[in-house]
C-alpha cells in the first residue's frame, strides 16, 4: 500500500505541472492529505529490519536480550544455535499456528509449514489467526503475521494435503532439505500415520501433539525412529478419534477445542522442543495434559518389534547394530565431562531466586533465599539413546504392554480419588 | 485511515468539476488509484459484527461453534454464562496479555486491563505484542488488537501504577464495578502485595500467577479471602525477587523469558479461571510447571491465622462465622443432586474418544474404543470451601509449614532422581 501512496503522490506532482494557477491550492490541500495517509499507512506496517547477530545486550530495542539472558542464568549453554535449526510443523491450526508463533519468536532459523485449509471465523476460538485473515489459506495467513512478528526467521510454506500421494512426495522431498525435527500439530489418525511414515522412512526425529475432542486434555509425544515407539507401535492414548472435521460439519457437530487446552498443548511442545535442540533439561518421551483435574501423565515407549511399519523395523535394526559406537561415545563424553568438571564449578549463577517470606514478620517486607530446588551445578541433557529400555528382540513386546498397563494404573487411581 | 482516504476521494471529485478538460484524465487516472488503495486499507481493517447470542450452529462462520460444543461434550454446562462474566487483569506483559487474548477469543463478557509500562523490540520474544506496537501503551495496545479479535467483549483499560497511592484507588473502586476474578499477572513482589491488599480488603478471589527468572518455571495460585492463605499468608514459591525490571535494566541485567513458560502458564491459569466461573473439572489451589523436567507439583496451602494482614484476619473470621450456613448449603445441595441423578443418568456423550490400535494387527486400521477414563456421569464442581482444611484456630499455624514440607519433600524427591 506505502508503494501505491507513493505513486499517488507522483501523480499529484506532475498534474500540478500541467495546471492552471488557479488550481495549485486545490492540488496542494490533497497533497497534504496524501502525505498524512502515507505516514498512516507506515506507521501501521513498520516492520523492524533483520538483524545480523543476537545481540545480549539489555536495551529496550533489542528483540533477544531476553532470550539471550538464557545463558547467564546458566540454562542455554549457546542460544544462538537457535538460528541453525529448521523446523517443520505439519498442521497449521490450533497447536501448530502457536507453536509456529513461539518458534518464530524464539527466533528459530527456519520454519516449514504445512497446511491445506483456509482460515474460518469458526478458528477464531484459539490463538494466532484473525478476523481479518478469513478465506486467506492458513499458510499464507502465518507467513502473513511470522514474518511481520520475526524478520529473521526463514519462512517456507506448503498449502498442500499431506495424505495425497503429491502431497506426500512434496512433503518428504522437503524434509530432504534438512530438517532438525518435524512437530505433528494435525487433527486426525490418517495424517499423523502418514507424517508417522515419513520419519519412519527418513530416520526422522518428530514430535507429536494432539487435544482431545472434548477440549479438555492433550499430549505430546517424542518419536526417534528405530529408537521410541513410532506411532503404528503403539496405540495413540488420547487423540481426535480420526473423523475429518469436514465430515463432522456434514452431520452438524463439530469437536469442541479451547485456546487454553491448545496453547498449553504448543507451549509443552515446543518448550520440549527447545530442550531437544538447545540441548538443556530432560525431554518428556510422553507428556499427557489432563486440565480437568491439572494431572500430567508420563511414560515412556519402546518400539514394538512387530511393528506393522516396516521402515519402523529397518530403523530398529539399524539402532541395535549400532549399539557398540553409541556405548563408546557416551562414555567417553561422561569421561570428558568429569575431568571438565574437576577444573572448575559450573553454573555458579544457576539461581531460582525463591524469595521465602518469613510468616512471623509483621512487616513482611523481608525476604530470604531458600535452598536452591535444582540441583547445584547441573545442565540436563537429552537423555541418551541408552537410557532408553535396550531390550529391543523378536520376541520381546511386553514393553508397551506395561507401559500402557501403568499408564492405566495411574488414571485408574486418578479416576477413583 | 479509511476515513482520510474517502475525504481524499472527495477533494479530488471537486478539483475535477474546476479543470479544463484536458486534465480529466489524469485526475481519473488518480481516481483509480485512490479507490485501490481504499480497498486495500479497508480489506486490512474488516471487523466482523457484534454477535447478539451465541450460537452452537456448526457453520465457518460461527466463531462460537467450537465454544459451545463443550456443552454436547458434556463438559460445561451452560457455556453462554461466560458472557455474564466480569475479569480484571493486573499486569498486560508475557502472561497477562496472552490470558486477556484467551478470555477474548472464549468471549468473556467484560475484562478490565492494567499496566503502566509501554511496548518495546525487547517483549516481542514473548505471544502477543507486534513490534508495528512498539512505543504504544501496553493497554493501548492491548485494546487495539482483542477489540479486533473479538467486538463482543467489553473492554475497560487502564494505564497506571496500581502500587501508587492513586492508581491503588482507581483500581480498588474498578474493581467495586462487580468483577467475578481477578488475575495477577505482574512480575514484582510489590505489585503482588497490592493486588492482595486489594482483594483481602473486598474479600475478592483472585489468582495468582508468575514466572520465574530463569524462564524455566512457573505457578498459579487460587486466593480466595478468609478461605485459602493470602499472599501475606504463605511464601510465595516461584516468583520473580521483586527487583523492579528497571533496576535490572540499569545494571544491564535483565531476567529471561520464554513464551513457551509464558504460554504454559497463561493457558494453565486461564483454564482455572473457566473451570472457577463455569463450574466445570476442579480448580488448582496451587499448580507449579518446572519446564526442565515436566514437573507439575500441587498443593493447598490454608490461612495463617497471625498473617500480617489484617484485612486477611478479618475476612478469616467471618469464614469462620459463615461455617453453619455453608454447610447446611452444601448439604442441602448435595440431596438435591443425589435425587435428580436417580431420574435418569446425566452426560451419556461424555467420551474420550480414545482409539486404541491393536499391535498386532498388520493393517493397524481398526480401532476400538477402550473403557472411559471418566468417572462416569460426573461433572466435578469446584471443591467446596469445607473441602479446605476447617482447623483455623488463633494457636494453629502447622498447617502452613507442613504444606511446604510436603512440598520441599516433593522437590527433593525429584532432585535426588
Amino acid at each position: 500500500m506505502e508503494e501505491e501512496m507513493r505513486l499517488l503522490l507522483q501523480d499529484l506532482d506532475s498534474l500540478k505541472q500541467s495546471l492552471p494557477s488557479s488550481c495549485l491550492n486545490s492540488i496542494d490541500a490533497i497533497q497534504d492529505r496524501a502525505g498524512k495517509i502515507m505516514n498512516l499507512s507506515r506507521t501501521s506496517n513498520s516492520r523492524r529490519s533483520k538483524v545480523k547477530d543476537m545481540s545480549a545486550e539489555v536495551v529496550d530495542s533489542n528483540p533477544y536480550s531476553r532470550l539471550m539472558a538464557l545463558q547467564r542464568m546458566g540454562i542455554v549453554e549457546n542460544y544462538e544455535r537457535i538460528r541453525n535449526f529448521s523446523v517443520a510443523i505439519v498442521g497449521i491450526g490450533g497447536v501448530g499456528s502457536v507453536a509456529a508463533e513461539m518458534l518464530t519468536r524464539c527466533g528459530i532459523g527456519r520454519l516449514l509449514l504445512y497446511d491445506y485449509d483456509t482460515v474460518e471465523l469458526a478458528n477464531m476460538n484459539r490463538l494466532f489467526f484473525r478476523p481479518d485473515q478469513v478465506g486467506m489459506t492458513k499458510t499464507d495467513a502465518a507467513v502473513q503475521t511470522l514474518s511481520d512478528i520475526n524478520p529473521d526467521v526463514v519462512l517456507e510454506s506448503y498449502s498442500l494435503n499431506i495424505t495425497t500421494v503429491k502431497g506426500f512426495d512434496v512433503f518428504v522431498n522437503s524434509l530432504k532439505s534438512g530438517v532438525d525435527l518435524v512437530l505433528s500439530c494435525v487433527d486426525n489418525y490418517e495424517a499423523r500415520m502418514v507424517v508417522n511414515q515419513a520419519c519412519n522412512e527418513l530416520g526422522q526425529t518428530w514430535m507429536e501433539s494432539g487435544v482431545s475432542e472434548d477440549a479438555v486434555s492433550g499430549h505430546i509425544q517424542l518419536l526417534v525412529p528405530g529408537e521410541t515407539a513410532c506411532f503404528a507401535c503403539a496405540p495413540p492414548l488420547v487423540v481426535a478419534s480420526g473423523v475429518d472435521e469436514r465430515t463432522l460439519k456434514r452431520e452438524g457437530v463439530c469437536a469442541a477445542s479451547l485456546p487454553t487446552t491448545m496453547g498449553v498443548v504448543a507451549g509443552l511442545l515446543v518448550q520440549n522442543a527447545l530442550k531437544y535442540m538447545l540441548k538443556f533439561g530432560q525431554v518428556s518421551p510422553y507428556l499427557g495434559y489432563n486440565s480437568l483435574k491439572d494431572f500430567f501423565p508420563t511414560m515412556e515407549m519402546r518400539p514394538n518389534p512387530q511393528c506393522s511399519n516396516a521402515a519402523c523395523v529397518d530403523r530398529q535394526k539399524e539402532y541395535m547394530k549400532s549399539k557398540p559406537a553409541r556405548d563408546a561415545a557416551a562414555k567417553a563424553k561422561i569421561e570428558a565431562e568429569a575431568s571438565s568438571l574437576n577444573e572448575e564449578p559450573l553454573h555458579l549463577d544457576n539461581e531460582w531466586n525463591i524469595s521465602v517470606v518469613d510468616d512471623n514478620d509483621a512487616g513482611a517486607s523481608t525476604s530470604e533465599k531458600a535452598p536452591s530446588i535444582l540441583p547445584e551445578g547441573l545442565v540436563h541433557e537429552l537423555p541418551t539413546a541408552d537410557n532408553y529400555p535396550e531390550q529391543v528382540g523378536p520376541t520381546e513386546t511386553g514393553g508397551i504392554d506395561d507401559d500402557l498397563e501403568e499408564l492405566q494404573r495411574q488414571l485408574d487411581a486418578l479416576n477413583s480419588s
